[in-house]
């Protein structure tokens, strides 16, 4: 329904990018999308409850990628547990390395992951530590052959690279670090050495806490997949190539939450592991990249607002053969949604390694045995969600009042229809609670009869409800009802009895 | 489908109840309903994973409750986090008192929760065990009417009551405990104390461990409606009465894990919250359990494996009123699959009283400010996939050969229709890869085109599959192909551009 835009004659420009995200947070609030987590509490950091409509186009985007990712000959489905042997870790490398360095201020107790220091630093004045920086390194007679001189001269670019080459130093930047002022409260020399911290949250199984017996919170739904492969495969009979779906919450003890949705510490992930042929999988990689850019258009996302963000080969994760991010252009910026990744025979390997089981696949065809290479396609329904949301928000002026329009695709609104009797009398509300009934059966939908109907219009069209039902004068008459479209508010006049028809239809 | 079982002519009689839940671990395993969790390391004790067709009947079950409990007027969903602010779980009570209090035997460092212990000793001729208590207890003078010497004449039931009195004296049992022989390794005396146990899994948020960063994983769903009462009422603009839906995940370190998938340490929940005035809580808790049992018929499940179990007064929990468990009859015996609660004002005032924020209702036609009460219904997901799927499992003789078939309500079914060419080639393959491809875009199908028809009908029984789609010679001359049905076996030809239609209007 979004395809064509400029169809709208009425559109406005979009508001200053800052202020978007206040907004819909504070939309998200007051309709039911997001509540803050124990909110009576004070909130827990970096978590989040779904409301009444916040429940139902999640559950939505969900199920679309469900049938999108499942309906298939060559994909199967999978719930794995959250909790799952530690063992899975240690061959994951999550044990040893999903960890951040992390260095608190002793002064302010402030807290700061290395790798974002460099964002912290860049408010605060950049080049005058860089300058720091460079006159240390001279100093300490460490390799690098810039001189300070030379720094003021670096362009915006060349300053950040240098500043990440240095960061990437760890020993380094740890000397270096002695000489930088706390972000926060601006004294000297008070950090504490960096220590290795590690993001997964771990508990404890039966009553005995002790290292026998700790469990971790997934950081990923990948490694459910992974340890299930022989099993989905020899249960559904499925031949190389095929894939295996799942949706999941997944926990990451994140040091700097930020973004409302996008960085959190409890989050659901869609993600799908498709096994291939070795040989096969710069064909399936470039597929699969082509299809979960497709799925996000599908829904009727802004064209301009996704792209890809290929890694460059120095920059791929170790187990990693070719990788890109989808990424959303954000009011805070563009950020990622979703990655496919070439993941090699990495986890399969290292999982037939650490559990002593044999995780080959024979090609009854080519009588080959072999480990397969998995390209996985990992997205943050989390993520997507704040995804969805964001570009769906449009202000507009409409008979010179402002209007708030969420312009999400029909599949995905949480409230089908609206279904509004002009007044609440004359058999009205009678009727139009018996299309009420009828609709119910098969759609989510609401029902108001308080106010103008101008007003619940606006109230509908702030939480995309994408067909608003009017049941008038005429109704009583004919057995016709109004139905008001969200986006171009034309409005048709459809037989009562065809409403549920017509709406399945344009909801397709 | 199955609202007339006497219908089946063939119908068999049930196995022994014993093999049955065997039988069904085994087909799980075989056919992708559930595997155990990280199996290539040996399993997570308590932990499963739902293999690709289980994930798609225990998301039917999901989304046909979702259904039921949320396209209503005044029900609305909600999706809170699992890990929540540790204050929530001192008003809940949880930190205090969700406890087992719990014993070691020091000599074989088997671990037994008191309150379990009687299931075990029973194994041990409790008659036997009874009468060192009892002799005990006259020596130590403690007050219990009953002499040795009688023991020998009560029933079973009466051992048995007698015997839970015992232990719920708790100082009592533990004196008696030093004269128990321990049930695993038979040695006497080499009890530890009992401790306090809790049940919910901890975790630290942030990089520190100590006890200001505790957070739990939540023991059950409830919590996170009960602390949003306000913001969805807010936010929905919902009067009382009205009902708030979750399904969600919830964690319990259980220390005996049992009945496959009946006592896990990571579960689903179904549960719905209904806030009412107090003086309506009768009505409204009647209305709930009538339409809660009703679910599970709507589903097909079997009339009299279903029942009520009511709390007496004297059994209820320190919050309710009045409380019933719906029962289902597995094999190993009758079990708790939903309790409908009258929770009182008990969870709400908690809440106000450690939240410091008031979670009053003011009634705007009453003009009446009070706390609500809360009619709580609160289903096992999982618990209720087992049952599901225990209670669709028979056996059947049909021409000489055994059938195993999951009678499963076609809504709930994983595959709703498989699609067979007669043979590999004619056209055949062609002809039903198109109606395939047709029909994925709405139902989740399989196509099978191995083997003979008869076995490829077996492979769909065995799951649950409600009809089977053949493309035969026939179809190649009139365009019609065969439709049989599961249960009845019973087939029909329905023409090639009715398929969907004729299947759509079976399953609903």
């Amino acid at each position: 329904m979004k395809d064509n835009p400029e169809d709208f004659t009425i559109e406005k420009q979009r508001n200053n990018q800052t202020e978007v995200i206040d907004k819909i947070v504070s939309l998200s609030k007051r309709r039911g999308f997001v509540f803050q987590s124990s909110e009576i509490y004070g909130g827990l950091n970096g978590c989040w409850d779904y409301g009444p409509l916040g429940v139902e186009l999640l559950k939505n985007i969900k199920e679309e990628w469900w049938r999108f990712m499942t309906y298939r000959e060559n994909v199967e489905g999978l719930d794995a547990s959250i909790l799952m042997h530690p063992r899975v870790w240690e061959a994951s490398g999550h044990v040893e390395n999903f960890t951040d360095p992390m260095i608190d201020c002793k002064q302010c107790k402030s807290r700061y992951r290395l790798d974002t220091l460099s964002d912290l630093i860049a408010e605060k004045k950049k080049r005058k530590i860089i300058e720091v920086f460079i006159d240390n390194i001279s100093k300490t007679n460490l390799l690098f052959n810039i001189s300070a001189g030379d720094i003021r001269n670096l362009s915006e670019q060349e300053i950040n690279d240098t500043f990440n080459n240095i960061l990437e130093n760890n020993e380094l930047s740890l000397l270096l670090l002695k000489e930088l002022n706390c972000p926060q409260c601006g004294n000297k020399g008070t950090f504490t050495e960096a220590r290795k911290f590690n993001l997964m949250f771990k508990t404890f199984v039966g009553p005995v806490e002790d290292n026998g017996s700790v469990v971790y919170l997934r950081p990923e739904t990948a490694q459910g997949i992974f340890v299930n492969f022989l099993n989905v495969q020899n249960s559904s009979r499925q031949k190389i190539p095929f894939g295996i779906a799942q949706i999941g919450k997944a926990f990451r003890n994140e040091i700097n939450t930020k973004n409302f949705l996008f960085r959190t510490r409890e989050f659901e992930q869609m993600e799908m592991q498709f096994f291939v042929n070795p040989t096969d999988d710069k064909k399936w990689y470039d597929y699969w990249k082509q299809e979960r850019l497709d799925w996000f258009f599908s829904l009727g996302m802004t064209k301009d607002k996704l792209r890809y963000h290929d890694h460059p080969k120095e920059k791929l994760a170790h187990y990693a053969k070719e990788a890109t991010d989808i990424e959303y252009l954000f009011p805070f910026g563009w950020g990622e949604i979703e990655g496919i990744h070439n993941r090699t025979n990495f986890d399969l390997s290292r999982h037939e390694e650490f559990s002593g089981k044999s995780l080959k696949y024979f090609d009854e065809e080519s009588k080959e045995k072999y480990t397969p290479f998995i390209i996985e396609t990992s997205a943050g329904a989390s993520r997507s969600f704040m995804a969805f949301l964001t570009d769906a928000y449009y202000e507009e002026e409409v008979n010179g009042e402002l209007r708030s329009v969420l312009r999400l695709h029909p599949k995905i609104a949480p409230t089908k229809a609206a279904i509004f009797p002009l007044v609440n009398k004359d058999g009205m509300p009678e009727i139009a609670k018996k299309i009420e009934t009828d609709l119910r059966k098969k759609l989510k939908v609401f029902y108001d009869d308080k106010g103008a109907v101008g007003r619940r219009y606006r109230r509908q069209d702030e939480v995309g409800t994408p067909f608003c039902i009017t049941i008038d004068t005429e109704t009583l008459n004919d057995q016709t009802v109004t139905i008001r479209e969200r986006d171009k508010m034309t409005q048709v006049r459809v037989s009562e009895d065809k409403i549920l028809q017509y709406l399945l239809e344009k909801i397709d």
